[in-house]
């Protein structure tokens, strides 16, 4: 009946999707301690991509923190709804709310009012939910140089960074700043122009995954 | 009071955004044919690559038609939650539905009948709605090769197709097999192992806006 020949067993795909990203990325995975490289693995499985680790940065706390957050029921804060549409909701260990910050009332009133982007504003919407917070941006440099303003600034503590602004006007830099920064705040980002939803999603769905479990 | 010099104005960010875009792959957008070229510039813009282009397939009518089943309400069939996510619902020309096919219910069931994963499942469920409808696909192989065969072996005939599976199993395959099909579907891919949820969600969305507007 059926034309074409492909795998159609679901385990069997992300074994061996998870078996060619261990033949064709495994020495730069190895490098990485052993929980990041996990998470890698599961950022190069969104994109495509095996070359993303090489623009791969992060604190060395990121994976224990972020489990941690997630397992205390933290907030997930994403910039964008396609990230929040993106998580894996059901496997969250501790059942904590997800917000797309973007959809908050009155975020394009205050973007008029303060002079910056929907993005931007939705972040100071937000306010101190950020604290001991997962946030979890896919979209825009604007709303992670907000939050690093809301943290140097304000002292905001969210628990957790995962950083994957993409584009081409602030992206790389917005994630270049947050590396420089140096908050002590765990952060996960990928350097450059690269980042988007997808993969902001896959790190929160790293994080909430048990080690090993795949879907 | 900002300690970050960055661009705050979205339509300024915009501006830049493309001009970046036409300053380095300009060249390569040129020899594209022009509707073509606008839709290969959102595509670039949401993933930041902007060599991509290099591996653009579609066919010469894919613009014009895909435009004109939104422009008459066809439906958005979307293989992922995170595709509808990212459809840019307020400038649908004439409201047509945006449907999340993994989201269909019976999905795990249909998928546990045919041997298949949900996502080729879900492009079951749709059945007879794939009639005329624009398909955009943003994760599964699976979805695309089990449309493959509901066009070839059914006489499905959906009104474009926007292909953009990603990863390891079959994704390259399944966009390899959509361009060789030559079904006479107006059809735009992404051949290789990049693709995803937001470069499907901007290929709609290159078609939904009006042509010159950005956002």
């Amino acid at each position: 009946m059926a034309i074409y020949r492909y795998e159609r067993d679901p385990k069997a795909i992300y074994r061996e999707s998870f078996a060619r990203i261990e033949a064709e990325a495994g020495a730069t995975l190895a490098a990485l301690p052993p929980g990041l490289a996990r998470v890698a693995v599961r950022l190069i499985h969104a994109c495509g991509m095996t070359d993303l680790v090489a623009d791969l940065a992060a604190s060395p706390d990121l994976v224990e923190a972020g489990r941690a957050a997630l397992n205390r029921g933290a907030p997930i804060l994403c910039d964008a709804a396609m990230v929040a549409s993106g998580i894996m909701r059901r496997h969250l260990p501790a059942g904590g709310e997800i917000v797309a910050a973007i959809e908050l009332p009155g975020v394009a009133a205050r973007a008029a009012e303060i002079g910056n982007t929907r993005s931007a504003a939705a972040m100071e919407l937000l306010g101190d939910r950020i604290e001991g917070s997962v946030v979890a941006i896919g979209n825009a440099p604007t709303a992670l140089f907000r939050l690093l303003e809301m943290i140097e600034l304000d002292g905001m503590r969210p628990a957790a960074i995962l950083a994957f602004p993409v584009g081409f006007v602030g992206a790389a830099e917005s994630k270049d700043a947050l590396i420089a920064a140096d908050l002590g705040i765990p952060y996960l980002t990928l350097r450059g122009r690269r980042g988007g939803s997808a993969l902001a999603a896959a790190a929160v769905n790293a994080l909430i995954l048990p080690e090993g479990e795949v879907s």
